[in-house]
């Protein structure tokens, strides 16, 4: 793609999601998105045959974005626990850097759980999560950092859990936590009760 | 409340959570749904003044359900990490309880994201379960069955953050996991980090 055209995809996607945070996916349109970026419908098409596949581009680059960031500095054969612990550092920092755009994060639940083509787009990525975290512990239990006795899969929902669980209060209630503390602290108790008891 | 006017207005409550849930709340007409519950406009006004108010209606009883059957069985001056094990089972029977009805939940999220009047009636509730949740875990520190290192607010909210994370998870994605043995799970892992160290 020409760095034009990148640019001009780049700042649709950015009206969109200003635009899907203030006003919702439903009721915002095409023309609402083609206006707030400024660019004519012929210029939208040209990127996105529909609103709904704006919406899972949107989805895609930030989930993959997410992976990218967490699963980059996870080494399996090293000390798993605290891999993970470094992860809740990269949450944190996902949290803050898109703190603005995190309803929207609901917009993508809400659309999931109603129109089969955004579930079947999200559920992807987030079922890979899942197994990422899974293989994660088992390889730490193969190495000896973790404990035989737990469940690699449940273990797995467990933390992918608590992060979904905090990114949704950060977003609804802001103000009431320190969001990286009782992520740190969340993700601690979590993998302290995972360690290979010595 | 008279009986029939108790029944009337249980009946539209039934009817907007299932509309809600079908088509979303901004899409579904205080029309819509008289005419999914079979009720004239009058007897919708009686009883809300408008559709926010129903709304409302639904989260207080909900969280209000949700508040009884979590607490009722806690005993703060026992084994508090128990009685916190105790509410994983009981959050279990919520969830499958409410199964159908749980994409209202991230309605109400979405919402609160962008109504203060819901953020308002939703953000009561919930800080509530925060502070019973901190309070139960002080009380285990006073009565020494938790650990005195542990912050009970910040205990609170990782516990909370959990249980959020497994209800959206279990409405988005029920069939891939155990969601009854995640909490369970979860739970104990964090009770078990909380635990004195004897």
């Amino acid at each position: 793609m020409q760095q034009r055209s990148k640019d001009t995809r780049n700042h649709i996607i950015e009206s969109a999601v200003a635009l899907f945070c203030d006003a919702g996916y439903e009721a915002a349109s095409v023309a609402d998105i083609c206006i707030r970026a400024g660019v004519s419908k012929g210029a939208f098409y040209h990127h996105f045959p529909s609103k709904q596949s704006l919406f899972l581009a949107i989805l895609d680059d930030w989930l993959t974005g997410i992976d990218d960031q967490l699963f980059s500095s996870a080494t399996p054969s090293g000390d798993v626990p605290a891999s993970i612990q470094d992860m809740a550092e990269t949450l944190g920092f996902v949290l803050n850097e898109a703190s603005g755009r995190l309803p929207i994060f609901m917009e993508f639940m809400v659309q999931a759980s109603r129109d089969h083509a955004v579930w079947d787009a999200a559920i992807q990525p987030y079922r890979r999560y899942q197994d990422r975290f899974a293989g994660l512990i088992a390889s730490g239990q193969e190495s000896g950092s973790i404990n035989e006795n737990v469940d690699p899969r449940i273990a797995a929902r467990v933390l992918v859990s608590l992060a979904v669980g905090i990114l949704l209060q950060a977003v609804v209630d802001p103000e009431s936590a320190d969001w990286d503390k009782v992520t740190s602290e969340g993700i601690s108790m979590i993998t302290q009760s995972m360690k290979r008891s010595s």
